[in-house]
């Protein structure tokens, strides 16, 4: 037999098993539920939690929602058009810290010597990736120095002057330390005897999941009000502030930053997820209302499936969600 | 009746009670297995992991050995008459730091601009309260530094200057910076160019479990040779190179402190025991041969039980443990 009518009978065989199926009953039309639609990105911001009080002018409170809309629009337009999770969190995190209202680049709060130091973070939860700086002085947007850590360098945290230097060595912006004065943070500094220390928080973080399945998590932070010259709080603590692992989720926190490092708050989310079988939601509620004390502030996290977490056990949370479903809200109280 | 009379019958009743147990049968002799005697204290230090060279000149290893048990016998007396583990670690580590052979106080690597950076942190496993200094460079023994933050503010973590002058402040010995520089750590700056970075390592760490049932763990480095001004490694991270919490486990980890960050290893080893239901041992397992990477480092650890794990995933780690039952053991390589 030639190879050509091998050939030929093999295509007819083929096409003999493709084309006959056994003909088989009519399968009664049973309507079966859909399944819920893929969210396909999502991201939830915070910009701090602790006593906001429910009584502030309508002005006031009509601003920080704006503020927080305009951060939820960008970070949405950046995932909607499929820009990796990294540029969302690091993007809405400039727009947050150039914000005067957040505590967190322009309007960073006084430390007790009256001078701003500012820390920042980000993590990439494809890899594992992240880099952080603490008590920078001149650098105008302390996030992209993070990720200038974290991108350029085999370290992870970059401390002082040191950290400065870095960042003005890679080109970001620098500005003269007076740059992050504001007055209504330095007037926070004068009246802090009138008040128990650290009650005005204003940390900003976002979270977000990426069309490409990864996950990323920033937090960005002036401190606590008189805080102590040199003190680094959580937000600059891969593990406490932030984490993010495509395997479980991205969690940004904000509020007494010594809980936070204490009980590696961001890190303990992901582990019950990944060590206790626990939904993001469940997780999320259980650091936040177990683990935590009332008043220690809160998180906004993100689930590899899209799902979002925003928890607090302080009078107020500024935050934000937005989802490829629509979902998109601003909240402050409950 | 009398009030005298009642009082009467009634120790007479209750002799009766006391006195007259009904007869049992004698149970036959099973030989019960003894039970392990309680483990009363327990305490396991490391030097530092990474290569180290088994072809080291005998000299030389009998002085790694000879600290260590002098830092073993140190900690063992403490824990012996009765001391708590905070003071156990605080001390044993301040004897690592002025011993110029390991990477901590005198003796740190210099970074490169040849300046001396230190690093430590300390936590209390009976509260989770902890302290930590980063970057300090004129404090003598960075652990009690450390020790002071946690106790004497509300802070969690210092760096830079305002850490060098809250310890000043507290009364704690300040040197100039030039009292941690020694001639090997100088030269091996030097050499810096002929050999991968951060393969010489020495940071130092003790865990400890006392008689009361209480857990501490401790931490203290230079960091790495030839790394960037103001690195701040896994050393002062509360969760990365240490941590302590009497329900689990102290451990404190050596190695490269950005894998010890990122995968917040210290913590880890704890969150396996309390969400997974692994032994320390078992716990200790695999955080340092699954979530690190060979050569990453090591870590020491003691459980609540007075268990003790060492491992370590590097050509060595200088490590040390003993207990209340007489273990007594010093060891560089297997």
């Amino acid at each position: 037999m030639s190879s050509k009518l091998t050939f030929v009978l093999f295509v007819l065989l083929a096409l003999a098993g493709c084309s006959a199926p056994e003909p088989e009953p009519e399968p009664v039309a049973v309507p079966e539920p859909e399944p819920p639609p893929r969210i396909e990105y999502a991201l939830a911001i915070h910009g701090g939690a602790g006593v906001i009080d429910p009584s502030m002018p309508e002005s006031t409170r009509t601003a920080y929602e704006e503020s927080l809309e305009r951060a939820l629009h960008l970070g949405r337009s950046i995932l909607d058009r499929g820009g990796p999770s990294l540029d969302a969190v690091e993007r809405v995190i400039r727009l947050l810290e150039d914000d005067p209202l957040f505590n967190a680049g322009k309007g960073a709060v006084f430390n007790h010597l009256g001078e701003n130091e500012l820390d920042a973070s980000i993590m990439n939860g494809a890899n594992l990736a992240c880099g952080a700086v603490a008590g920078v002085r001149t650098v105008k947007n302390p996030i992209s120095a993070a990720r200038g850590v974290m991108e350029q360098t085999r370290h992870v945290l970059l401390g002082g002057p040191g950290a400065d230097e870095f960042a003005r060595e890679i080109g970001l912006e620098a500005v003269a330390p007076e740059y992050f004065y504001t007055v209504r943070r330095w007037e926070q500094l004068q009246k802090l005897r009138d008040r128990p220390p650290g009650d005005e928080r204003g940390t900003v973080g976002v979270v977000a999941l990426d069309r490409e399945g990864n996950l990323a998590a920033g937090t960005s932070t002036g401190g606590l009000t008189g805080k102590r010259y040199g003190r680094i709080g959580d937000s600059p603590i891969v593990g406490a502030g932030t984490y993010a692992d495509n395997r479980t989720c991205a969690v940004s926190g904000t509020g007494t930053g010594e809980e936070f490092i204490r009980h590696g708050v961001a890190r303990s989310v992901a582990a019950m997820m990944e060590l206790g079988g626990l939904t993001l939601a469940e997780a999320a509620r259980r650091v936040v209302h177990e683990t935590l004390s009332p008043g220690d502030g809160g998180i906004v996290a993100v689930g590899a499936d899209g799902s979002i977490a925003m928890e607090f056990n302080s009078r107020g949370m500024y935050r934000g969600a937005a989802d490829s479903q629509g979902r998109f809200e601003v909240k402050i109280w409950d």
